[in-house]
């Protein structure tokens, strides 16, 4: 499947349907992968799982796919959501995509006192998302939440899913310990702080929700963005183990 | 240490030492990081440890620091290289950047078949991999070798160093348990292949030396840069678990 052109529509999908692709996919299916009448490709829309479809028109202006045949369902798509810190634009648009192909089912953007960009792009951040989608073989594309307040989040969050902080003061155990102990406790949540980590205060108030467990990357100082992907990187390790177990 | 401004020189370093600045450090030094007369910094050169300096002199074309004292030798730096597959610019940008952030020692440029870039800006590479360097703390740079065959690569490879091969077929297991499985064989460079991944026959070669395990990241496709992120992490994470139990 790898090599193949996979497109993400926005519209529902059943055998025999008639895409018209925007201007945006045209131009990636005629121009960019170079496609012509007749040749197929892959198409989802993160609900129906993946088809594969045929291109059946093309003129200057319109490309139609009709869509053949179903693919198969999403297999083995992790359910992680990843909370962090907006941070500037390079940095955001990389943690997007590399946490897109590491499989995060959900991003929620975070501000804290020591964050110091507020700007999100939403349509930007949700096209990144979708491109990195389409080149790992993902069926599904990531939520992208609006930005909220560590406050708030913590809030609202659901009790029973676990959330792991990545404490940049070192006092948690190390992540990989913590992901993998027995307890009742499961990850189903990772947050990062922004570059400059969370106050005192910030992380106090944290520690308080027993949903809540620190955990440490070890002594090297890494970007924001790197804790993250890194963390992602451990916790799709063991599931990796836990899926070759079974 | 964090907000500490860090700036690796290329000359010794001993007490007392005054060092003259070039125009790019002078540039960062005072205007990137707004550092005046009797600010303090810190340096190192990837040998001599880390040092205390102080701005003794400022003028237009002119910035010499002086040697305080010494602050410490690296701690924990790791010994793992990484083998990559030259790639696009921007991703082996990216590459370079995040591995220096997780302590690779020695960065080992390869050209394979399906390798589709063979310009490698050598002075580009260094730039970056001094500045990650300066930003996560590190008392080292990366040793950037210059790129060599796959086939030259393994036949000039020490036989007792091991090579974790990131095997893109699935054949190895899961890499979590090849890095911590109790044999003989060690780790000490992790292998990542172009995209589009090796040849069956470039496979098959490097499958004969006993030096090489294949490993797994899990059925996700990631990119070539994330694969090489994403095992370094992992090696990371178990680092940290043995640097806590002891």
């Amino acid at each position: 499947m790898s090599n193949r052109v996979r497109l993400f529509v926005e519209t529902s999908l059943r055998k025999d349907g008639i895409i018209p692709l925007n201007d945006k996919q045209m131009h990636y299916i005629t121009k960019v992968m170079r496609l012509g009448l007749g040749n197929k490709l892959v198409v989802f829309n993160g609900k129906d799982g993946e088809w594969h479809a045929e291109i059946i028109h093309i003129s200057k202006r319109l490309c139609n796919i009709k869509i053949i045949r179903f693919v198969g369902k999403s297999e083995n798509e992790s359910d992680i959501s990843l909370v962090f810190s907006l941070l500037k634009r390079g940095a955001t648009d990389l943690l997007v995509e590399k946490a897109t192909e590491l499989g995060v089912s959900r991003l929620c953007p975070m501000i804290s006192k020591r964050t110091n960009t507020f700007k999100v792009n939403a349509n930007r951040l949700k096209a990144i998302s979708i491109e990195a989608s389409e080149q790992c073989g993902r069926v599904t594309v990531p939520i992208i939440e609006q930005p909220k307040t560590l406050g708030n989040i913590l809030a609202e969050w659901p009790r029973q899913k676990g959330l792991l902080f990545l404490d940049e003061s070192g006092s948690g155990k190390p992540i990989l310990e913590v992901l993998r102990e027995k307890t009742s406790w499961q990850a189903h949540a990772i947050l990062v702080g922004p570059e400059g980590g969370f106050t005192p205060a910030e992380r106090d108030k944290m520690l308080q929700n027993s949903f809540i467990r620190p955990a440490t990357l070890g002594e090297r100082l890494v970007r924001a963005e790197t804790a993250a992907i890194s963390a992602l990187s451990i916790y799709n390790a063991i599931m990796a183990i836990d899926h070759y177990k079974n």
